[in-house]
């Protein structure tokens, strides 16, 4: 689905040779007209792309022009020579907007431990740079380029006032499973022409990043790859000073990368269910995030939600295990709604009817409350299928 | 299979009526013929049944006369009547063998968050005391007793000279997943007729779990009712007092428990390989333990070697969101004694050779070798088949 283009961005995917497949584009370019602001947050991977390296020191930054993408390949696990191509694809991009290679960002995903095809990529960023546009056209190209094994686009994006005067976010990702080879990474561009320091724009951008991709899992292996970045142009003429229009801009941000983040899980490979997990009443917000991630990627809670099992069981002894102190005598457990488990006991409830509603609902919401403080958490996760190990297994380096 | 039982001590399984189905027996006695010592390991995890609250608190000891084990009910998440019940059934074992209520341990493995049906207990467990005896027919009722969803029997003895004397360890277990409705949980009685302090007894136990059961997973999904225990009658009246003794015993005792836990991931539900994981060349035991638990719990990890796929980029990434600080350019991958990857890049393998070696092997041996110092761990675990899903997403609470 297309949306507006912030004023101050020019965007465009092209099919330039990296993926097997000519019908889908493989690399995408996002541009600013003049010197912009950028702030990113990575992967926490001891293993990263030589991507997400060279991007790391360069946000945040005011003086950003162009980032490039480039999807089937990772450029990860690629030693040396993998960190000349990844400059070279920076240069390349800034040249081709009037840049220079400081000024670059590149993102790629794809498959581990293969060089890139440096040719292919030189005439894809050329070819790209001449097709920058505004429209529905170079909008969808741009995110149909940084797609891997995604089923369906992700993008989202508002419209919000500061100070009487209109400011547009407009953001795009990618992601349905985690790394390695044939997998995908979760990668995501959110523009605005709104006006912003690098260092606001990255303190915005950690905080909306904590509560949407922090906060999501398929199966919980984290990607060398993983990228998430905020470019300002200024263009709207809008600069959020107040603290009040500051707030207004981080619950905007907040919303749309939350938008996009539960699309991911959405998308899980094989997945059958979205399941959005509130974790509250914990001492602290890191401790309710331990327990919702632990309780998320459990196999065992997974394969309950595939086959409509209101398994408190498996949920509750998965929280027991996160290393974070609670009493379990104090523990309550709510599925769409309806009471499951209540001071360390089964409630009476109907688990016929909870099952249906878990089999018609391809969303579940599960509470799980504790009576420790007053911090919480909501995560997102998908289920695990068949579809999921036939796909992750089926395929072969 | 059946093992001499050690002097000292007398078992038997019998059917009850817990399981449903009555060709399974659910109930087991192992009993000593007088005071005993008797150490235990429990699960961390903080949600735990009754009965493992109960033996933390009897453990270790000198006085212990009576084991009861039940299957096919875990009483875990029942309150204080689970409670009540669980020592209810260490009275009535104790009783039964002419003993008291703190001399008995109580381990009980199967459904959660259903009351146990102590009509049945009782009965089962004067049936059982009836029935106590040596033989081969006493000990593989008794190894069936503890069985759930156990493919095969677990079992593994040892028999060694200490000071010119024969000590006999014999050890029996059960578990093939995790925990939940339906699961099973890992469970171990060690027994020996080697004398020993309840301090000692407890150093050997807790250095042989270490590296045995504290190393294997299957799905990662840590149990609320795990036990081992180690019960040293004395009667062989061998006490293994100097250093060197006790490291033939500790050598000895290890031995049996690796043997013993390696057996659980390899009748891990729907599992077609056990992996072993040997990561070396860490900073300490802790941070290689670590690595290696994270990636043998990943499910793309999992799924690669369902696959025969010797996919280094998921076990190297696994490994680099561990937690665990070291140099990614100098970590080497083996497979089967293959060089997979060396120094941050691919090694020159051929991945026909090393895939057919997966498929033709059921036991896949992994090397993942860091730089940061001398400490190493052997981890067991399986891989992730269609099959653990079936029958994790078709149980129904």
């Amino acid at each position: 689905m297309s949306h507006p283009v912030p004023k101050g961005f020019r965007l465009a995917g092209v099919y330039c040779g990296i993926k097997s497949n000519a019908a889908k584009e493989d690399l995408t370019l996002i541009a600013t007209d003049s010197d912009a602001v950028a702030a990113g947050v990575y992967t926490q991977n001891l293993v990263v792309a030589a991507s997400v390296t060279q991007n790391r020191a360069k946000t945040p930054c005011e003086n950003f022009r162009v980032v490039v993408v480039n999807s089937g390949n990772a450029n990860a696990c690629t030693g040396e020579r993998g960190e000349r191509d990844s400059r070279e694809m920076a240069r390349l991009a800034a040249a081709a907007v009037g840049g220079s290679e400081p000024q670059a960002l590149v993102m790629s995903t794809g498959i581990i431990g293969h060089f890139l095809p440096m040719e292919k990529v030189t005439s894809g960023i050329a070819a790209a740079a001449a097709k920058l546009g505004r429209d529905n056209a170079a909008f969808d190209s741009a995110v149909r380029g940084i797609m891997t094994t995604d089923k369906f686009q992700k993008t989202a994006s508002r419209s919000v006032e500061i100070g009487g005067k209109p400011v547009q976010i407009t953001a795009i990702a990618k992601g349905a499973g985690m790394i390695g080879p044939n997998m995908a990474t979760m990668l995501c561009v959110v523009m605005t022409d709104a006006a912003l320091s690098a260092t606001v724009a990255q303190e915005l951008l950690t905080h909306a990043a904590e509560r949407s991709f922090n906060c999501i899992s398929v199966e919980g292996h984290t990607s060398t790859s993983d990228t998430a970045l905020l470019l300002a142009s200024g263009a709207s003429g809008v600069a959020p000073t107040s603290a009040a229009d500051r707030a207004v801009l981080q619950q905007t941000l907040d919303e749309v990368c939350i938008e996009l983040a539960k699309l991911i899980p959405s998308d899980g490979e094989g997945a059958t269910h979205l399941i959005t997990l509130d974790v509250t009443g914990c001492a602290s917000r890191a401790d309710a995030h331990h327990i919702a991630k632990t309780v998320a990627n459990s196999p065992l809670v997974k394969t309950a939600f595939t086959g409509n099992d209101p398994n408190w069981g498996r949920i509750v002894s998965a929280a027991g295990y996160a290393g974070v102190p609670f009493d379990p005598a104090k523990v309550t457990l709510t599925i769409n709604g309806m009471l499951i488990y209540e001071a360390g006991m089964p409630a009476a409830y109907d688990a016929k009817l909870v099952s249906e509603s878990m089999r018609d609902n391809r969303e579940v919401h599960v509470v799980l409350a504790f009576s420790e403080g007053d911090a919480s958490v909501r995560f997102w996760t998908s289920d695990l299928t068949v579809e999921y190990v036939n796909f992750n297994s089926d395929y072969s380096t």
